[in-house]
């Protein structure tokens, strides 16, 4: 891709962070220019460099962005710089995308995976969110088949990378492990306990009502919304694994009729963001880490339950789970607005 | 327990083993005299000096089991070795019970975990078979709901340490995460894929048929036979996760009636083998490596249907899911043995 005049501007905010770093080298494959992009941080990050294509952008501080305010700000940060951004930016014609959870369960903003309701984004939203991880790679594993067999009920069990609690969460594993091996301990950090050879449910705050963790309680709201369908049926169970980059899922599903491993593979094969493993070796997450789809693997149908399958899926969560599905989103909205300016 | 008459003799057959070496140390802090144990293993494990209670005992090669026949032999060792054993004590009076999955569907004989159906041993059977490990724990945890709200189905996911691969997969899970921290690989033996900061499938053959794996469908077998149920309904997806020893399940349960979080406590305090997790520290199957009980924690009910439960359960798979479970079996036909002797 050369420079064009027709690249829109585009800002990363929390360029430093996980999501922020997987943007840029996304961006940097596509070869978007850096000429259209300017980078911003926390006070901590504001004046690192980083290294785009060959050439040195500057991280600058939030509070500047409103001197050339960008045609697009993706939010790769918390929840608090994605309210500073909306009220700054809010004078302004900035397309906000926004990666944290702060407005995504607020009714008047659109919360889109674009290969299942990537329509929200064709009038042009000034504010959209990206989903959590975790309800990216389910929705977009089963609304294919969710559109041929009707999904009734959803149980899902999650085996969640450190990584997904950011940098530190991995430099955690690494630390803890490496002391782990060598007969000695290390005191947990981010995490609640140990995350070397162990696993534990996921980390976030527990509803007394309910008793779901934080985790959870976003799968379950974030689907429900983003299938519209408030009275969706979803259990999910929450668990961080030992493993450094990339989420899996066993997922079970109970559907209105009747399927077939065949009718499964048939409804998923060629599905939008979507990869049916194949080959002998077993799909697992680490083995997909770095990469763009949803990898479905092991398909099974209860042998006493037809209308009952289990898939077990993989995703790279800091890639389709946060930093390539907000870039979707852009691409979406910049495909609209070609439309738009078609029709004139 | 001091040295006396009454104690039987027992014979652990595969005694070089993670699970025959957990059967040693479950008897030694028992004080179980050195002088009723015989030691059995492989032409490669003969002639090896196990540590006892400050004594050295030999392990002999297992065709001299036949000189003097135990009152018990436990055997931790594979189905061809069960059957050899079974062959070559069948003119004795010795019990065997065993660990491996040789008989454990055979009709004619007893699949037993002593809380849930312990009542088989009253008749002192002549060969007793030891459930698979994650059979013994899901059971064990989900049996007293089952008598109280009546289990209609049950969806169960497994995280299993590699150690239940034995001791061999231990050593590999240790030597392939150090080569992955020092920047070098090592090829998978005993696993399919690197065991390395990943997940994956459980590595037992895949049945054409359904798709599910050994384990799954020894999950759903051995389920139906200790409840006697053949219609139950067992969903398993069994995976192994870079843990070294014990298992965690996150365990779905439909009920027969509505339940609640208290109304499941109550059933599960005080049951047998059961523990209820308390405290703020998650629960974690590394935490509880080395117990004896089965450890339930996170229990929650459905907010949308108050017939569905989920749990999260974790227990060491080679002292309960194996050498416990067996030496109970062990303890409860003693204990059949004193009850029918006082009634003559």
């Amino acid at each position: 891709m050369s420079v064009s005049a027709t690249d829109p501007t585009i800002a990363i905010v929390g360029a430093s962070g996980l999501v922020g770093q997987e943007a840029l080298s996304i961006l940097a494959s596509r070869g978007f220019p850096a000429t259209r992009l300017t980078l911003y941080g926390s006070e901590r990050s504001a004046g690192q460099r980083v290294e785009y294509c060959g050439i040195t952008i500057e991280i600058r501080q939030l509070n500047r962005i409103t001197e050339q305010p960008p045609e697009y700000a993706l939010l790769c940060a918390d929840a608090d710089t994605a309210k500073c951004c909306r009220s700054i930016l809010s004078g302004t014609s900035t397309i906000l995308i926004d990666n944290s959870s702060a407005y995504r369960l607020d009714e008047s903003i659109p919360l889109v995976i674009p290969e299942v309701n990537g329509s929200l984004l064709e009038c042009r939203p000034r504010f959209v969110a990206n989903p959590n991880c975790s309800t990216i790679m389910l929705l977009t594993a089963i609304s294919p088949i969710h559109e041929v067999f009707g999904v009734r009920s959803i149980s899902v069990t999650t085996y969640q990378a450190v990584s997904g609690a950011g940098a530190s969460g991995l430099e955690e594993l690494h630390a803890q492990t490496r002391a782990r091996i060598d007969d000695q301990s290390q005191e947990p950090r981010i995490f609640p306990v140990s995350c070397a050879f162990d696993v534990f449910e996921h980390e976030s705050a527990i509803d007394p009502a309910t008793g779901f963790n934080g985790e959870e309680c976003k799968m379950i709201a974030e689907s429900r919304k983003i299938w519209d369908e408030p009275g969706l049926r979803v259990l999910p169970t929450c668990v961080r694994v030992p493993v450094e980059r990339a989420h899996a899922q066993a997922i079970m599903l109970e559907l209105s009729r009747e399927t077939s491993v065949e009718d499964l593979q048939e409804a998923l094969r060629g599905a939008p963001g979507v990869r049916l493993h194949a080959g002998d070796r077993p799909l697992t997450p680490a083995q997909i880490a770095g990469t763009d789809d949803v990898v479905v693997g092991r398909i099974r149908v209860d042998p006493d339950d037809a209308r009952r399958a289990i898939l077990w899926v993989c995703c790279d969560q800091i890639r389709k789970g946060a930093a390539l599905n907000a870039l979707q989103i852009l691409d979406r909205l910049e495909d609209a607005r070609s439309g738009s300016l078609a029709l004139h």
